[in-house]
């Protein structure tokens, strides 16, 4: 059994909802990105590949390629989930953390984790979603981004 | 195996002493927080959830109910534990990494490790408490509050 | 199975050029440190020593003492790995976040996985640097200093 871990950050811009975990959540600004920015499936993809040594999602999807601009993050992560079953891998389970005031989380809990088994074709019961503010210090507490953090515990048959 | 990480942050107060990982170290200041505002148990408490994909500690604990105002976070972790036992699983070990330039944590490790042997029921050997500073940078280094992240591994019967 | 994780943060000051991950990488600036303040090996030195619960950086190598000034960061690598090597077990896998605006890391992950190879004695297969920026937001986003996050997965004979 391998681990990753991930981390990525998006400030907050114009717009009236943020991509979280493959979900749309309404929100009084959006978040900036040359995708569409879903912290929490970056922090993710990063941390299935940290977990199988293939590199990062800047790596894979570099910001500097018109063809990403705007893109929807589920690709990266399901390319990600792609590397580890090209391996011959599985995943055993991942866990993310979403960092900020608001939005809230709880509401949109049960669709993020329903998502992200769909990207990642695994059950439900391997996905965690969490959220947690930082008592308004720091940028996340000033509210002028959305951090995540990831984990992932990846089987490779070597 | 299963793994998961947690993350949390309380802002300092008026006081003369911090809850950190169980234990009360006296400091020039306390923690400001619905319940007695250690962090290192609530990063553990979440790191444990996350590994069985149980969600967090807010949702366990909402700090929105009175019932937790000022409560001992040792419930919580506990309450965690408990998850695992009653899925049939066993904690195989837990990090967690104390965030900020004061107080000095190593003096206060060892009785920290017991008590969260104690309240995990696990041996003392699989249980680490680190530290580490931010170099007088962030809301850490400015000692505006205390972060912690934490991981957990977990073996689940299936 | 065992799991670590680790967290660093070193500031920027005058120089030209920082060490991560074992390598020098040229930069507009340097980092401050008791040691060479190589913040990629000090996160994987404590996510190792978390992983098998003997306590972390700060304790082995005190700031405090003379020796440490300016030492090379591999070394407290290499203790970290010899102590695994010493409980009969084996580093499965490791996994570096470095988190800054510049410089840019990707030109040099692979000298610096093949450096950490030659540090931890394992495959480089087994080890992931990444990276990742805050996208302007908070001390790295000042480029006051770089941060670091490390998970790192143990073998234990028990
Ligand atoms: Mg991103
Ligand atoms: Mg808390
Ligand atoms: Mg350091």
């Amino acid at each position: 059994i391998r681990t990753g871990s991930g981390y990525d950050v998006h400030r907050f811009g114009p717009g009236n909802g943020v991509w979280l975990c493959g979900e749309l959540v309404p929100h009084q600004a959006g978040l900036l990105g040359h995708s569409d920015a879903d912290v929490g499936l970056h922090a993710l993809t990063d941390a299935l590949l940290g977990a199988i040594s293939a590199g990062d999602i800047g790596h894979h999807f570099p910001p500097s390629e018109p063809r990403w601009k705007g893109a929807a993050s589920d690709q990266f992560l399901a390319h990600a989930a792609s590397l580890v079953a090209a391996r011959g891998g599985r995943i055993v389970n991942v866990d993310v953390t979403l960092i900020c005031e608001r939005p809230k989380v709880g509401p949109h809990r049960a669709r993020m984790v329903a998502r992200l088994a769909e990207i990642l074709k695994i059950d439900q019961g391997r996905i965690s979603v969490k959220a947690t503010t930082t008592e308004g210090l720091g940028f996340t507490g000033r509210a002028e981004g959305i951090a995540s953090q990831a984990s992932a515990s990846v089987w490779l048959p070597r």
